[in-house]
């Protein structure tokens, strides 16, 4: 089954590349965006047919590889 | 208000990094993992009350600026 996640910077960690989108769309006459944070968006499809097993599979992954900890955070969707 | 959006690669375009990551898994005992497919999360947040108005922006970001529509698909949450 597929299991989706998203890992996120921390609220406060800086974040050039969201500011740098932001400033391109406000060039861009979308001067309605206040900010923009980016983050990476995992989809992942694991041997196991139980939703729950395989979510808390991918919450390890997240833990061990995908997710650095001390900067970001992550959610499993 | 905030609005998210997911864009991902379309299905049968090669995604490298997804496999690396996919085989970095498998070596470190995550032997059911399968597929990983990355794609960009963006968090943005827009000077609009209306919600389907912002998401009606945020649509015609990723339409203009955020994604590639040639290769890649982009979904708003």
């Amino acid at each position: 089954m597929k299991i989706k996640a998203i890992v996120t910077l921390k609220e406060g960690v800086l974040d050039p590349q969201g500011k740098a989108i932001q400033q391109t769309l406000n060039g861009m006459n979308f001067s309605d965006v206040k900010q923009v944070r980016q983050g990476k968006y995992f989809d992942i499809e694991v041997n196991l047919e139980d939703e729950k097993k395989a979510k808390a599979k991918v919450e390890e992954m997240c833990k061990k590889l995908l997710a650095n900890l001390v900067i970001e955070d992550y959610k499993i969707l």
